[in-house]
């Protein structure tokens, strides 16, 4: 129930940007403008035409407008990895993880994306916090991986080298010039990643 | 001539601990016992048997205590990454990067190399910094990489696995139990990668 009211209010946003939307674009909008340390959450209200108070309805603060999807972002990860069939080898296993991934956040705007990653590349701070959370999905996901009987070192290295190819993959989809959609990418970079790691 | 130096040093510090080797021990045990952010310069200092100014003749700050090293072991990563025969692939060059952070990280004792991670795996501040460090390391042997004539995504990839190989071996290295040295875990580490990347 909860999960299909959900995904309206997802499917709405994509067509008729509700507060969140026009928060979200607002807050990136202005972070690439003046630099994230420089905007308030006054300021990202007022662009979007909305109050300050509807901001602190959305986000607890002005960085939860970057990191906001990232705990569902690792549960969809996890559950990928989870459902994966019994015959899946470790990295296969992973690669449905991305594939959760990709239908998750392939809907969202390229150019949103894009503005994002720059706004995050131009921030220490924001970027170790970038990494952090790349690094909790990892470990989440080498856990996931221990449930289906993998050991160590491979669960962590698969679960690593994974989530190396979501972040790598979801950089190539925001930027200019590779048109192909978000779940191809990250196929073709466990692929890169394969041809990688197997030759000499 | 200064490498000459260095290498002296160093050689002296492993038996005969100078200063900064008695500082380092200190800083080490203060944090583990007390936590980092409950320790000072001056404790440090204190438990080492000298004074303050010492100290800070040696680290800018606590953190350099941590994290002192490791200008010097990304340039030598990237050195082994650049000077690897021109018939290497990818990954058998980041191997090469490898080998050399092992020669230069295998002679420290292993339970000082302990403590600081579990000083880091307690702080998610040092945490942050300690994954930015490592994809500083990831991007400048990408660089070196596209320096030989890989190109991306394959040199992001080859360079970020490595850098997830180069983590896991250390921890593992670092852990009870495992009585290998440096240089061999690393080396099965990457073995273990290959055979996760190629299984299906």
């Amino acid at each position: 129930m909860s999960v299909t009211v959900n995904a309206k209010i997802e499917l709405m946003g994509r067509w008729q940007p509700d507060s969140r939307g026009r928060l979200q674009e607002a807050a990136l909008a202005l972070y690439s403008e003046r630099g994230f340390d420089q905007t308030t959450a006054a300021q990202i209200a007022a662009r979007a035409g909305l109050t300050e108070r509807t901001f602190f309805r959305h986000f607890a603060d002005k960085r939860e407008v970057l990191f906001g999807g990232s705990a569902l972002l690792q549960e969809r990860i996890v559950a990928g990895v989870a459902g994966a069939p019994d015959a899946d080898g470790p990295l296969d296993a992973v690669s449905r993880g991305l594939d959760a991934a990709a239908a998750m956040l392939g809907p969202f705007r390229r150019d949103l994306s894009r503005q994002r990653q720059a706004v995050i590349a131009a921030n220490p701070e924001l970027r170790e916090r970038e990494l952090a959370k790349l690094d909790d999905y990892a470990e989440a996901v080498a856990a996931a991986l221990r449930q289906r009987g993998v050991s160590d070192p491979q669960a962590t290295l698969a679960a690593e080298a994974g989530m190396t190819v979501l972040r790598v993959a979801i950089q190539r989809w925001a930027s200019e010039g590779d048109e192909r959609d978000l779940a191809t990418i990250m196929r073709d970079s466990v692929a890169e990643l394969r041809a990688v790691a197997t030759s000499s």
